[in-house]
């Protein structure tokens, strides 16, 4: 039941947004009553932040598996951008949420989840730091601002991508990192 | 009274979402009543078209500007990319509202600003197709996804950059074209 209460109110959130959406309207799209819906959550806000909470770990979770592999420096950042790209097609939506509605976040809440958010993208800023230090990328790159570049390659997919096109997850995981990889890649590096 | 009312809703629709923002909110921060709104505005979602029609019609129209030049593609290219990013400094919150609210839209209205991101986003596609045939752009990139990936590097700017930092948006404009340009020129275009 609180999984179906999640999942049907992401789906509303995508579509009408957080604020336009009622606990009524989730309840109604899978038939239970309200007392059902509070029995699991204290309030829509809560719901918005287990899902932005569920969200943000799993990711930090499969990024810290990543990292603490023996691979180079260009591996782990080819894989956790396709980590990110590939999930699309399980958490595409998920994904819009988390995008779109932190304000509607407690502030103690948006606090937290602002804090998780930061330490995913620091661990790809000190990944670059140290790809750069290594010489796999580029000397005069911005490690912080190239971190936002990638991101925003990959974030905004979430946007516009559709599973049911003709392009696979796989394909433009692939594509974005010979992509970013191209952008960052110092001259000398090998391949 | 008009613009007035305008930069107040933007920044209400920032800070609180165009749901959680009524008239009164808007007409409340400039000290007019509501029938000060009406007379300019037939609605809230009239006024939130008129806010998206301005912004993508300029752009369109400096788009325009920059591809009837000499230019070749790639210098073209870093135009429109500076044009979107020095952008932020003075339209930083408009195009926050505009990525974010388009789905507050009436289906009419939002079907026309779709079309005209269309446009936007298809003249890049060109533009890099034409790079690819002149043998400036590197052959086995797909133009559509590549304009994707710079067009979430430009757009994800709005929600991250701040230009009371350090870094100028002329400086970020700088680094995103030489990111892009590795990413995407062919190994032997001249530079």
């Amino acid at each position: 039941m609180k999984s179906e209460l999640i999942k049907q109110s992401i789906n509303l959130f995508v579509e009408k947004g957080f604020s336009a959406t009622s606990i009524q309207d989730i309840v109604d799209t899978i038939g239970v009553t309200k007392g059902s819906f509070y029995y699991h959550f204290k309030s829509k806000e809560a719901l918005l932040m287990d899902i932005h909470s569920h969200y943000i770990d799993d990711l930090l979770k499969r990024q810290k598996t990543i990292l603490d592999t023996e691979k180079s420096h260009k591996d782990k950042l080819i894989a956790i951008v396709e980590l990110i790209i590939v999930d699309i097609e399980k958490q595409g939506a998920v994904g819009r949420v988390y995008f779109r509605e932190i304000r509607h976040l407690k502030e103690e809440n948006a606090a937290v989840i602002r804090q998780k958010r930061a330490d995913f993208r620091n661990n790809i800023e000190v990944l670059l730091k140290e790809g750069i230090r290594a010489n796999e990328f580029r000397r005069e790159l911005q490690p912080k601002i190239i971190t936002f570049a990638i991101l925003g390659i990959t974030n905004w997919s979430y946007q516009w991508f559709s599973v049911e096109g003709s392009l696979t997850v796989k394909e433009l995981s692939a594509m974005y990192t010979d992509f970013i990889l191209h952008g960052i890649q110092s001259p000398n590096a090998s391949n």
